[in-house]
């Protein structure tokens, strides 16, 4: 059997490769990708050699600007959000790697696939539920169902008998992280009770709030189609864009939160996540649309959000009804383009001012003083007609005086 | 003609009031409500009788605790946003006002009810759809679409000539305002360029988020059935709970949101808002629904979202299906009740607990460990029949390899 | 181990029975229940003692009025209809069983339930969704999930080494079949050819429109609160509604569908069924929410029509959200009130008259005549007002001539 | 001022043609269509002639291929229905109307449009708001809305005395009637009391169902991205198509309802329709959806219907919103191509077969017998893991026996 294994290089799936090799007699294939979640990836490489991958089995990639192009920034479109608070991070990597796996797969001739994520949370579901969208007859191999090393110990005690290396760089997080472009997230530890608050040094991206500067921070980014293409004026691509948003929100203590949510697998679980650069992209996103877009469409947007934003939480980017809502959306960022002024103080991300040749905001038409479209006397007969099933239900069911 | 209007005190209605007098040879009936505006409303009761109105047509009233418990609240419960950003701090207190007219009028025997909302904003609608809803053939007399006073000039010309006093105490704001106990809007002046941002010393209720104090502040919500019900164990009525956090908020610089929205008449307006304690309450809420609250409706909620507060945002407090969508909303929150704790700092409002004997958050289904419920390889199959039209659509249509 | 069997008396459920005693060495309770599907339930009776269950746990009830009365007549008043097409005539029915399961095994004291639903379609997941929902800690026995009698004469060669009669009566139908008050359904056989027109002896209950009398007839329905409660006239059970609904449709051709739909489970299905009398009443019940329903309500069940039919499709009965939308749909009842005419004939059922003391039609404001609550000027304020995005888009990018 | 006018050639737009020309000394350009109402359009030339109108201000066109393509078969790709029942044959018809009316208007330098509906009714915003929404600046006159002829005698008297022929042919309808190659519908007269069956006369396009054949008619209808194409084999033109399938529909009686609706404007009204050749299409459409379109994106469908058909019926055709969710809609027809075969007999249209090239029904994976894709086990997962949040919710709130 040949399986291409999403591979970070990391102790759990080194210990996945050996195990496959020899669980299922397997010929691992390595792929590695960087969508930035600030690791250096060739340290891969070093790592599959030794555990017996063949040079032209190993696959590394730098999926970064085909990360932010491709998968954020369509899902920015949408003001996607799960759960009123969690902008989906994790959710809108995974379609990625495991399309890229099955791309991989189809290359080399492998009749399998496998991942590192374990049988209780959401990874799981987006890595399957993307390789079978996109290759229906792949054996898909997820090792944390079928093993037996369901401890951390066990683990340690598989990797020292079968000679994988341990790094030991001081203590061990006691959180569950994952990180991208996009954010990073934690889970476990003392977050499992969800009263407690996170100590400080849990938050490995951005400064603490009360330790980001005293001085607020005034930016400019420039938007083309529902899509930000500048900062302060410099053109960028989308990557950079991202990078250079994470460094804003960074500085400035921008995108903590600590929430539960429920996972698509049937339980609650507590997250914290920092994103940094996708809070400040989405704020200005949507001052962007508030003068760009009809308020047909910014409506229509906002009731069918949440289930976009489901569908992508539960692993079903490459689901036609996904693909379907993303037509609609893409329709109504035809003239979102323009630019949004921010300021960014302590965590705070506040829209400042907005403006666009397609501008729909029109303030002789909002203000006070008579002009020549609005009259008025139209607005009597506009709230009458509004009225007039509460009149008349009013009149049928007798609530005159 | 008896006609009941919603009367402020100030030099609008003033000139209303004379106007009704005037043009209808109306006997004006006064109605004044402390809804938290922080002004204080027996001053309405000098300038009324100055006026000519008779004493017994004099209503003065404090609805506080009415407004909070059986309007903000309920909304609050659905975690109404409207476009993403706005609390519906206005929309909210105009359905209660217009209540309070008719039943005035059905008591004193008033054929005619009159508001001083513009003929180009929101709420003319507010009001009048109210009226109607609640006594069809109720006369409404909206000033503001019917004269020719339609300059701040021909305004202070009228008051003059009419010998209404018009108060000199230092210049006037350059902005449009509206308050209650749940928020302070701004509109005009400036905030007409979206470009521009306002001044610091428009705000008049926040703290800046730079003034705050450098020190963060916790506190907590305890819940009782999606309803806050006391704040660091103190129990209190509902509105002061909501004056209680104002007071937090204001002290932390919590609350302002700048935007420009889409009116139900039909044009975009940029509107600045400090709504202080909704703030802290509505991120409360949704902490204690994230561990009470079932997946599904939780989700149910966030889908119906939109739609509800698009419906008070447009005025359609009274409307049938405004009450239909509460009975869901309520349905839900029989189990959120619980306690939240929050961290206060410099504008961020940050959730960093939550616990409910209700809470359905149990942390030994959501972790690594083996437990006797979910069993891991259930997973598997979940996923395989989650995926399978996927599967069946790439063997139908020759996806494999 | 002490199991409730959902036991239909026929060989299915009688191997099923053996296989626990045999399998599970398991104390067989039986529950047989006459939901209308028009077979005599007491047969159950002896067969079970013949295959050695107690007396004491054999449980035979008669579910019709509740059946109808807390699950039929609920769903109705949403208007239910799945993919367009479905009435959800086999969906609604295993929620009950279900639940009697569940109290029949929460009274004997078993610790388990057992159904015969097979390991491919929709029942399976109504069924046991509604064990879990009801009694978390159920063991749930799926037989056709477990054994290897997958196939019919595998299944008659364990009935006849196991002792089971086997009734001989004529040929076996070609089709799957489940039938209720609510209606018949029938899969598999040719069905599965989606071009194959099912030959006019499949269908068991209705005439063919063909056969059915020439001359049409006409009915009058009563209804209260959103449910059916007399036919022409004479007040009546909710099963007897349905059972005389039932004639009539039968007798008139009334209520034959084939369709392919789309399974839960993820795959697609054909399937025909005879659903007479609950055809005639979603007619006749949407008829009388034609005139006593306002509009925006009515909309907002259509709306949400699709996720309740959805939920109830995919058995969630006892899920929160289906719960919440109840809440909702029975809100809208509150006036549906009145009287529906139809005239039923050769497969038409059509809708020829309605009234109501609370309807809300009221022809002095549909007509051309002048009226006092009507201005027709207001309406062109009306429609400049809902124009008005439009102008100002059209101004702003220059559509003007 | 130069208007142009949607001219039909009767006699009430007759009296406006005379009307503008007296009250608005206007020049009149006259704008007639053949939508398929089954009148000879022609017969207006002449009519406009002697009225005063110039030759080269009468534009008379055949839009029903127009009609067809670019308006009936977009909506029909939604399976839109207004209300539950209704098929929107007269909504679908103004848009078209009122885009012509601006190009000619563009064309020809006029500087309004008129129009002949009243001041009650749908029609009039469903012009307007595609007057407004194509170009903002044009002056609308709405006769019905502005003069004082509101009676069928003050309507006769201007035109006696103003030298308006009045055809004298039988009896004039006691109904308001409108048709297209859609539908004819009919308001008003009997149908105002909502308890009287209209007597059968009324009906003027299909066949009472008791008159129809005898014998049951099969036909096969293609659809290719699903627009039907073809009829028993021979491709056809979209007009040609609903032509055809309107001679199919009249001949067996398909096609009549009889319902109580909700207009835009706020009231209720009583309508009768005769839809024949679009109650056929709507059933094919929906069968070749059921064959070829993936869950997902059927139920995504179902979930927006209503509000696609709420924005058509009351007048957004060319709303922002509407482009939106046709874009939805278009994409998920990219497979919806197939055949489809009915049976038609005295007022029923049912299916007896669907075929396709892309067809995801596969009886292997639907039916009873193992196969490769499905294995029954990983139901229990599906089930489990589905029920995992009642099954937490209940050991939590202590459900347990």
């Amino acid at each position: 059997m040949k399986v291409v294994l999403a591979y970070s290089g990391g102790l759990d799936t080194s210990v996945i490769l050996k195990w496959l090799q020899d669980k299922y007699n397997a010929e691992v294939v390595t792929f590695t990708a960087d969508i930035g979640q600030g690791e250096e990836v060739e340290a891969a490489r070093e790592k599959a050699l030794k555990l017996g991958v063949k040079p032209e089995n190993i696959f590394i990639e730098d999926l970064r600007e085909e990360f932010v192009r491709d998968y954020v920034f369509p899902m920015f479109r949408a003001n996607a959000i799960y759960e009123g608070e969690y902008l989906l991070g994790t959710s809108i990597a995974r379609p990625l790697i495991a399309k890229r796996q099955i791309e991989i797969a189809n290359q080399v001739g492998a009749d399998a696939v496998a991942h590192g994520a374990t049988g209780k949370g959401n990874d799981q579901v987006r890595f399957e539920l993307g390789y079978y969208a996109l290759r229906p007859d792949i054996k898909v191999i997820a090792p944390w169902r079928e093993w037996d090393l369901n401890s951390r110990e066990k683990l340690l005690a598989y990797a020292e008998s079968h000679g994988i290396p341990i790094e030991k760089h001081g203590k061990k997080s006691p959180y569950s992280m994952d990180a991208n472009l996009l954010h990073i997230s934690y889970e476990g530890g003392i977050l499992e009770d969800p009263w407690a608050e996170p100590e400080e040094d849990m938050w490995r991206w951005t400064n603490s709030p009360e330790k980001a500067p005293d001085k607020p921070e005034y930016i400019e980014i420039d938007f083309e189609r529902g899509d930000a293409v500048a900062i302060n004026g410099a053109k960028m691509t989308p990557a950079q864009i991202l990078e250079t948003l994470n460094e804003y929100g960074k500085k400035h203590g921008i995108g903590r939160i600590d929430i539960v949510e429920n996972r698509f697998v049937g339980m609650k679980s507590r997250g914290c996540y920092e994103t940094p650069g996708g809070t400040i992209l989405l704020k200005a996103h949507r001052a962007i649309e508030s003068i760009t877009l009809d308020k047909g469409e910014a409506h229509l947007k906002d009731e069918i959000m949440p289930k976009y934003a489901e569908l992508i939480y539960n692993g079903f980017w490459f689901a036609p009804e996904r693909k379907a809502l993303q037509k609609l959306i893409d329709e109504t960022q035809r003239n979102a383009s323009g630019t949004v002024r921010l300021k960014l103080y302590k965590g705070n991300v506040n829209v400042v001012g907005r403006k666009s040749p397609n501008s729909l905001f029109s303030p002789e038409f909002a203000t006070f003083e008579e002009d020549s479209v609005y009259n008025q006397k139209d607005a009597a007969g506009f709230i009458k007609l509004n009225a007039l099933r509460f009149i008349i239900e009013g009149y049928v069911r007798g609530k005159n005086k």
